[in-house]
């Protein structure tokens, strides 16, 4: 299972690559870890995302605005956001392999031994009893296994009572307790565990006028809280109300993997969500109900998501969860929703010393907002869709063909107008109803190669409909219409095009679902 | 002039924080220099400025595609881009003062006051001679003014074989010769001139797996030329083909000011087309009508731009002209068009040692292309908008009124909904409307405070449209709509409102001008 699912990432990596989706970064210069870039049907679909994200929050509530902060802050907002202080991971180096690792990868990866010896004995005992093989009951009752679970709780247990107490030396006894080695050279001669900040920093100015250190934003958020007020009083905002912002953040993870599921460099759409404080939960509840709706009416399967509650809170949250899709690599968070109370607002008004607060004309006082955050990554996005929508099939005529099936509203092109023959006035055709339709969508007209494999390459890109152009065409005024799941077709006028494929691609029926 | 132009500047600066267009970065820490954050009524602007050349590039042209490169990209690539040797500006520094400036710019200072000098001459003669005044004539004659334009000649010339032949010394020299005193101390106390570097540097990783010094991009060019071959090769595109890219770049400028004009974190849109060597005339000639017809159907006034013809060419290219637009501060420039040869892919050819060339099936060869570039920054464009929207003017019935001409396309809200009373079922008519139009428009509902003054904040913000409900409506379902810049209003059907406003607010007008 594992190893399948290993190579559907695989494969989504490489045709994504193939496809003008996702390049490595720097490719030519043989890349540069954990970046990449989005090509030229990866920009369409990152962007139609993005429309289909901020349409839903900032058109369709009046009571939500946007904004676009630069990525540069004022340094002392991350010490107000605790960034500075506490955004670690811990460190250790080999002594003698000279590689650093992080401490608590190198005991998760001990667990996930541990684990597959469990996979082992389960794999052993389902050979051996066969159809008879119950495995909820083997595995709490079987000698080994339990021991191996006990085992593994163990290591958590103590894992996170070091990183929670920041008691880094914990985590170094763990370590040599475990006995584990680096993977590289065998050694297990380790430093101490360090932390290691993970913010990028870059210096502002030039010396003589007073240089600054300052950081790449790891997290959106903050730039919408120092914003606070300045949206607030030139909107008019009450309360309720939501601040929306798309943007680049950027982490200098020392394990960066996983395609672009993990990156240095990544998009983040996040909406910040201001309430009367005792409010919170009631929010909270609301923004869990309509950010699960958003993500399920895109049908890549209902399946495919469940929430995943914090246990463990962070500092600043008074309840949290996530929404965890089913990846190539198993449920992971795609989308954090957090009840992150009055934290950040009332570090900003300490750290600048100015009132950041809302005046309630209705109980003529002023307080801090307490704050519910959804705030979901682009790129995971991104991927959660690719690895849904990349099909390998069999069709009805025994052809076999690999097909992208987007949500045809966020397909990178909505529509190919193909005509059957590169003569007899069906090329001149074509061009007249692209013309006729490119204003309203992502049009591409394609004239080269037999028509089954202009098929192919459009449903390798998850185009949703083909126009094909024939010699009926001419007579009529009428075109077929190929559907990309079904591999279907059907007749249609020239004139019913542009409102039927409308009515088939356009976001406002998505919208119109969530409402 | 200058002192009305500088006092327009301000006022745009105050309306834009004022109306949550663009504010100052961090401003509760008290800001950071040279970084801005778009409030809810910029960053729609925005966003709607990206929409129309995206639109007008990527998917009015069959032969251009869009990218979205990381802003990481591999160091190697701005060894090969010049720019790790050769962005730089020439900085020195005061020994008394400590302060450091822009060599050049300490000069291009020196220079103005001798330009207070020639208009003050001419001032003073205006006042003498009246009506009768030729300045022109005055001008080429007048002997002190002749010495005035003899001296800044003769500077103008000295700096720029200095910067040309990279002789620092000789700035230095220049300095000494003119007298220039350190505005802040009066000292004329200088160290020598050296080069900064204007590229923001990182540090990726983490120091034992290998740390390296990272660039953010100074440009997003460098994002598309590193991509050429996999976008050429998996979108199979055929020479002359073109590459989008809407992007941040970051420029650590000493000295970066006039708003969001010149901001150390900015955004661009930039397109290269690749063309066939010796073509490149042409299609330089080509970008230029193509460009300059995308901003004027805007109508922010054809007199507002000219083409500025570059004399001096960069190293890169065989010929480039700027797009200037008339500012605040006087015509600068808004976009830049390019011919930039080979120099691009032929750096990254020998720098990564991989072929980048194009195989072209008629001439059976391959070859590098040339490339043309068109460049706009995102924020000046914004700017420039504003500049020319920012009206104050007495309406007829002699009220006064503040209304950012936008044009309607681009403004950030289309339609305010506005019932004329908080009572007698209009707010629910209202929201009856607003629900019809909400998913097609980027809308607001606003029923506080009377007409007029709702009115005024709408013309404030830009919006083209508002639509009244009133008694009227409620019994044959017509309402008021007022067009901003005329303030007229007509009465019209609930059910044409939607092919009204699209007709008068879509994009797809302003697309078939181009075209």
């Amino acid at each position: 299972m594992a190893n399948q699912d290993d190579n559907l990432l695989k494969k989504i990596v490489a045709h994504a690559k193939e496809y003008g989706f996702v390049f490595p970064s720097s490719e030519i210069y043989d890349g540069l870890g954990a970046a990449y870039d989005y090509g030229q049907n990866g920009v369409e679909l990152k962007n139609n995302i993005k429309n289909y994200w901020w349409k839903a929050m900032v058109q369709m509530n009046e009571n939500i605005v946007g904004i676009d902060a630069a990525i540069f802050m004022h340094p002392t907002t991350w010490k107000a956001s605790g960034h500075v202080d506490a955004f670690n991971d811990p460190l250790i180096d080999n002594k003698d392999s000279k590689k650093r690792y992080r401490a608590d990868v190198l005991i998760e990866e001990h667990i996930a031994k541990i684990e597959a010896k469990i996979d082992k004995e389960v794999d052993k005992a389902a050979k051996r009893f066969g159809d008879k093989f119950d495995k909820a009951q083997f595995v709490a009752t079987n000698e080994r296994v339990l021991r191996y679970t006990e085992q593994i709780e163990m290591i958590n247990g103590k894992m996170k009572a070091a990183i929670e107490s920041g008691n880094l030396n914990q985590l170094k006894t763990l370590i040599e307790e475990l006995e584990i080695a680096d993977p590289v050279s065998g050694s297990k001669n380790w430093t101490d565990v360090r932390q290691f900040n993970l913010m990028f920093s870059t210096e502002l100015g030039s010396l003589a006028e007073g240089a600054n250190k300052i950081y790449l934003r790891p997290e959106t958020a903050q730039g919408i809280f120092v914003n606070f007020l300045n949206v607030q009083k030139t909107g008019r905002m009450k309360l309720p109300f939501g601040i929306a912002q798309i943007g680049k953040a950027f982490r200098n993870e020392i394990i960066a993997r996983q395609f672009i599921f993990r990156m240095r460099e990544f998009e983040q759409m996040e909406m910040q969500f201001f309430v009367k404080p005792g409010e919170e939960m009631k929010w909270y509840e609301h923004w869990k109900a309509q950010r699960i709706k958003w993500h399920k009416i895109l049908g890549l399967g209902e399946e495919n998501y469940r929430f995943h509650d914090h246990l463990n809170l962070a500092h600043y949250a008074n309840a949290a969860c996530d929404i965890e899709f089913n990846f190539p690599m198993g449920f992971k968070e795609l989308e954090g929703i957090h009840s992150r109370t009055d934290f950040d607002l009332k570090a900003h008004e300490e750290y600048s010393g100015k009132k950041i607060q809302f005046f309630d004309h209705q109980e003529n006082r002023s307080y801090i907002p307490y704050v519910i955050e959804t705030s979901i990554g682009l790129d995971r996005m991104f991927l959660a869709i690719l690895a849904i929508a990349y099909t390998e099939e069999t069709l009805e005529d025994g052809s076999e063909r690999t097909v992208l099936k987007i949500p045809a509203a966020l397909a990178p092109c909505k529509l190919a107008v193909l005509p059957l023959l590169q003569r007899d006035n069906l090329p001149e055709k074509g061009r007249e109803i692209m013309d006729m339709l490119k204003y309203d969508f992502q049009c591409q007209y394609d004239e080269k190669d037999t028509i089954g494999k202009r098929y192919r390459r459009h449903d390798a890109i998850g185009t949703p409909y083909c126009v094909t152009v024939d010699h009926q065409t001419l007579e009529d005024n009428t075109v077929t219409l190929r559907d990309r799941d079904s591999a279907q077709q059907e007749r249609i006028h020239i004139n019913e095009l542009k409102n039927k494929i409308e009515e088939l691609v356009s976001l406002t029926g998505l919208l119109k679902k969530i409402q």
